[in-house]
């Protein structure tokens, strides 16, 4: 558990690459560690980034430290990030442009709702009975001009460890690396399934709700065979 | 094949978080060898499990040796695991968050079935024409309280080596690692199969019932492409 | 190239495992050189075969080498796999329980059909205005009762190099390994154009001809939209 | 980042190969450097490409250098390559069979079209609300007759930095192989996410114009749900 911040940034990126939320040079992600901010750098590809590639930011934003490599710039991203930083006293930040992210900010407003999900449990304070709320920003031409409309979002939804941003992904954060990277497991699951249940026809904000309603009925099978009937009423 | 059992948990927890079963710290596996069991901590990123994060237990499930990393706690679903091992007499059991377990729990109201699909022929006692049946709870808010109504599913199901809880996913159990998991894909494989055929207007609990209807007709192509035609009536 | 043909057979056991085509112990491959014919075990996990796994059997179908690993049994696909030995002069054969194979079989009646799909002209003996026909022959409580229907299959079909069986999978065989391989890999790939056609609406039999139909009309994507239009007529 | 060509070629024909976009044989990559185009041959396993198959060509195409390993013959894609490297001075051209990419060619008729998807700003030149335009020809039974026609869409569509080919799949190119990968990584997303959208009732070229028009209304959930209501109109 003890890697520097560069290892562990290089590592993510490789994975988060190969989960498909950082392909195309897009997502990553920023660790921040003993009043310092590692970064990596933009536009470049997530999976071969190297130790030597990371900058290393104050908790002001100005960059301390340039990657050895030369070329290099850091992050659009930045200020977003600190964002997380400094609302939250986010230890880890990460952004994702996975496509299920993207397709539930298609799928509802505002916020992304979900209830009576197990994975839930994995989101620090939430229970199995809660709703996941997670607020959607409206997307800008420049990634860096979304900072305030996440802020604005952050505050609005004090429980949420992640902000949507519509076509395009989200970002999620944590204590510490390890908290981020598991929540931002539970949330890319919670899309995931959303996602698929919309798919059958039925809707992830509902819970158990259109279930009991069925019950004196054929079961689900029949139900959810005819149009719609899994879905919200 | 004659790995430690702390070796192998720590495998299969790596294989299993990359195949969608243990993301976001859900989901591990145990193992029970020469009345001793072994099972992963609560709680942590489940494909970076080392051995020497392993619980072992006694058969009346008192920790007998914590781990040798600080701060870890033993699986919240030791009472879970237990059924399968006393109900059983199994060597492994697995809890899996699949989204395919969690989604047929939503198609289906008591008992997930399935009938002619090949690969049923690879869970014990049952063969190609016989029908499978997975028990499917409902889910509690803390895990814990599921143990009853997991040993109640297994007795009144007694050729299933699987419960699936609502929402949630699946326990899996056999006599062995190897057999718990070889079982699991195999539940797996049924599971992804039945969400696959509803997408496509077809019922896996129907078998070729709806075929031989068919057989004077135009043939599938055409029935499949008339609303719902090809699922079950 | 120049592998032995356990070492090629554990190899892509381990390969067809991971891309879903051989798990819970199901599906394999066998290869046939220079008299012998090498070929694994029934009912282990195939992603763990080692070399001193495999059987030596002659053209008879008598083993002539059992394994050094003792307890194993030689695969209940075997007479199916000396069909392709015997009626194609067959280097390789393999197995597969891929869910797309399995799918099509539920979309088609005695065989699947697709043309004009670029992938089609990996498939020896085949350009990409034929039309590529697989025959399915229904499944048998005993995989080996499934023999005398793959030979009839095979002759009345010569230009396949695959049978599909009803809801189970697929055979598939090439002059050798790499060839029953690549063969695979283009069949798969066509299985799930045809399962994920379907889902869009389209027929993966149809090819150009319901599209110069719509040419004076408003394109592809409002005849798609409109219910069903994309598909056959 | 400073490899040999033939490395880079061998590396990422494998990737692509477990990315599916060039299985059974097909698809590749082609770089050029210092006057010199590096090329795999035609018709082999791409994932199991050495430095020593790789061919040499002048940028006249004539091959100059044949590789170490013995019966190989320069890719059929060689005059499609060409075009990149003439009409575009492409330092890397790759292509891929991907499914998704295949698919959007069904869903379109004459161009694939998609905007306000944050993935778009990878793409060189483009903005988050432009239009991203990708020309589509039809397939030839041959692929070497497609040369002229890719030229064609090539000079039609000068933003564009790929041309899709009708059931067939895309070239794609960049000023090096980097640039060249980061790019097809996007447009892979695109068609991804429109075959997505596609199945939950949204299109990828309609933006946000169908969501102003539901503002007043009960928000995307209730829209999507009735049939078509989130798709173009």
């Amino acid at each position: 558990m003890e890697m520097k911040p560069q290892r562990v940034i290089a590592d993510l990126c490789r994975q988060f690459y190969h989960q498909g939320w950082a392909t195309g040079t897009g997502g990553g992600i920023s660790v921040r560690e003993n009043g310092r901010v590692y970064m990596a750098p933009s536009g470049v590809q997530k999976e071969r980034i190297e130790e030597d590639d990371i900058f290393v930011l104050d908790e002001q934003g100005e960059v301390i430290e340039a990657p050895k490599t030369p070329g290099l710039k850091v992050s659009e991203c930045s200020s977003l990030f600190y964002n997380a930083f400094r609302l939250r006293d986010a230890g880890a930040v990460l952004h994702s442009h996975s496509i299920n992210a993207m397709l539930v900010t298609l799928l509802n407003k505002d916020v992304f709702e979900c209830t009576q999900i197990e994975m839930m449990k994995g989101l620090s304070g939430h229970g199995y009975y809660d709703t996941v709320q997670v607020p959607i920003i409206d997307n800008t031409a420049r990634e860096c001009d979304l900072a305030d409309r996440m802020a604005d979002a952050m505050k609005a939804y004090p429980k949420s460890h992640a902000v949507l941003v519509r076509r395009h992904g989200v970002y999620i954060w944590g204590r510490d690396w390890v908290h981020a990277k598991t929540q931002a497991e539970c949330y890319h699951y919670l899309f995931e399934a959303a996602v698929r249940m919309r798919q059958l026809g039925l809707d992830a904000s509902a819970g158990e709700s259109h279930v009991r309603a069925l019950e004196a009925d054929k079961g689900y099978a029949a139900a959810v065979a005819s149009t719609g009937a899994g879905g919200k009423r």
